[in-house]
C-alpha cells in the first residue's frame, strides 16, 4: 500500500446560479479589472490516502466525493491524476 | 483581445492549521475511508478575462489573487495555464 495524493476540483454546475462567483466578479471590476467577464468559485480538496495503485486511489476518492465532498444536485467534480507522495 | 479561461488553486499554506481539512478527514474516517491520512481544503476559482495573450491573462489573474482572491498571510496560490475559451 502506497500513499497517494489526489486533488479534486469541485465546481458549481454550469448554468446554475453562482452568487459567490458573481460577488467576486463585481469586486474585481471595482478593483480595476474591467476585462473580467465570468467567475466561478469552487473548492479544491487535496486528499492523501493509502491505496494499492493510482487507479484504486482515484476510485476511492470518487467514492468520497459522491458520499461527502460534492453536492450531487448542484456541483460537478473532477479528479486529478493520483500521484504517489 | 481574446477571452481566456484561467483556473487558480488557492490552498492553505503547508504547516498552518487547516481546521476544515481536519474536519473532512474525521468525517471520511467515520464514513469508512480509514486510509485517508491528510486532507486540505482550498478554493478553485475559474476566471474568464479578456487579454492580448495567455501570458497577459495569467499576469492579470496573478494581480487579482494578490489583491483580492488569496490571503497572503495564510494561503498560497497557483495559476493554471490560461486557455482561450
Amino acid at each position: 500500500m502506497t500513499v497517494f495524493r489526489v486533488g479534486v476540483h469541485i465546481t458549481p454546475r454550469r448554468g446554475l446560479l453562482d452568487p459567490q462567483g458573481k460577488a467576486v466578479e463585481g469586486a474585481l471590476h471595482s478593483l480595476g479589472f474591467p476585462g473580467v467577464s465570468d467567475v466561478h468559485v469552487g473548492r479544491y480538496v487535496v486528499i492523501e490516502t493509502r491505496a494499492a495503485d493510482a487507479g484504486a486511489a482515484a476510485d476511492s476518492v470518487r467514492g468520497m466525493c459522491e458520499r461527502l465532498l460534492a453536492n450531487p444536485v448542484t456541483e460537478d467534480f473532477e479528479i486529478e491524476t493520483a500521484a504517489p507522495t
